[in-house]
């Protein structure tokens, strides 16, 4: 299962509360993330993130499949043959969400990417952690009176990826478990629970 | 316009006598090649070539279509728009023919992501050098008795690289110039500035 949702949201408390309680009932875990979830992924990571200079928009997102390409083949698919439950943060909804809201390339072609990349593997579940376009931003709002240019167009590209994700957990209600990442923290672990434990009793 | 063929087809030869002739026609060149032909594919080609461990097919194959992608924009799209002839060594029909022939990844799959990477550009000629699988091989099979195992899937893996240009030649005649690499260089060398020149006359 994946955990996705804006930086802020609480998804690596909750998936520390969600590996406890899988654990204890005697599940074997792999905990991972995307981008730099294998050894290659580090190095590719590297070179995106603190390369000096332009890297094209299409070079930029295929050498996040190729990271996404070689965690899914190396990591993932022998954690799910060996049994255990995969938990992992962001997953190619977050590429769809970020890079498509990014504007210059487009949502669909992304994802057909990564899905190629990863042979077609989907979640069971993804859990979206939903921060509220205002939510990150009322102390930033206190402390000035109005928001200066970047802040504007910062505040349209997470609406743009708050948008994009909820679009994405339309279009598959049965996959995604969309919660509101302002509620307590122990209610949103208790409904990720509960979702958990009926995939578990399913497969069971 | 771009260069195809095995090693020691003669590909770099040719590159050179075609753009000696090009220059003295005046025209502004710019000669590349794929992988590698921009800093970052460096990096990239590194990673690739130079890693130890294994690399999932599909992750490499990401790789080499972000080297692409981003000497396609930032190399070679910039030249062209410059009015310049841009010579190639290499290009998605090497990506085709030798990950295709490689029997883990389609061929057509490695087109589509390709041409998603350089946004459709196809060249206005694409010269392929054919060498027939004999030809490399002949001092080999004097020295020996018999292939042994390595050898006869190298040669097997050559058959199906060789096989595989042939037919993209075949599925676009217009695109492709195939030459015999085992004629004498001057011929072969006059046949490409017969063409180049029919491209260059109706481009005026």
């Amino acid at each position: 299962m994946t955990f996705e949702g804006g930086d802020g949201s609480g998804k690596t408390t909750q998936q520390g509360i969600l590996a406890d309680w899988l654990t204890d009932r005697g599940e074997t875990l792999t905990r991972t993330r995307e981008p730099g979830g294998s050894e290659l992924g580090l190095e590719l990571r590297e070179i995106v993130l603190h390369r000096r200079g332009y890297i094209a928009p299409r070079a930029e997102a295929l050498i996040y499949a190729a990271d996404r390409a070689h965690h899914i083949a190396t990591v993932v698919r022998p954690a799910l043959e060996r049994g255990e439950v995969v938990l992992q943060d962001r997953y190619l909804d977050s590429s769809v969400a970020y890079q498509g809201a990014g504007r210059v390339l487009d949502g669909t072609e992304i994802r057909d990417l990564s899905l190629w990349a990863a042979e077609g593997l989907l979640p069971d579940l993804t859990v979206l952690l939903d921060l509220h376009e205002g939510e990150g931003r009322g102390r930033l709002d206190a402390a000035r009176d109005r928001y200066d240019r970047l802040e504007a167009e910062k505040s349209d590209f997470h609406g743009r990826v708050r948008a994009a994700y909820l679009e994405l957990a339309a279009a598959e209600p049965e996959r995604f478990l969309v919660l509101d990442a302002r509620r307590a923290i122990d209610d949103i672990a208790a409904d990720i629970r509960d979702r958990v434990e009926q995939l578990i009793d399913a497969r069971a």
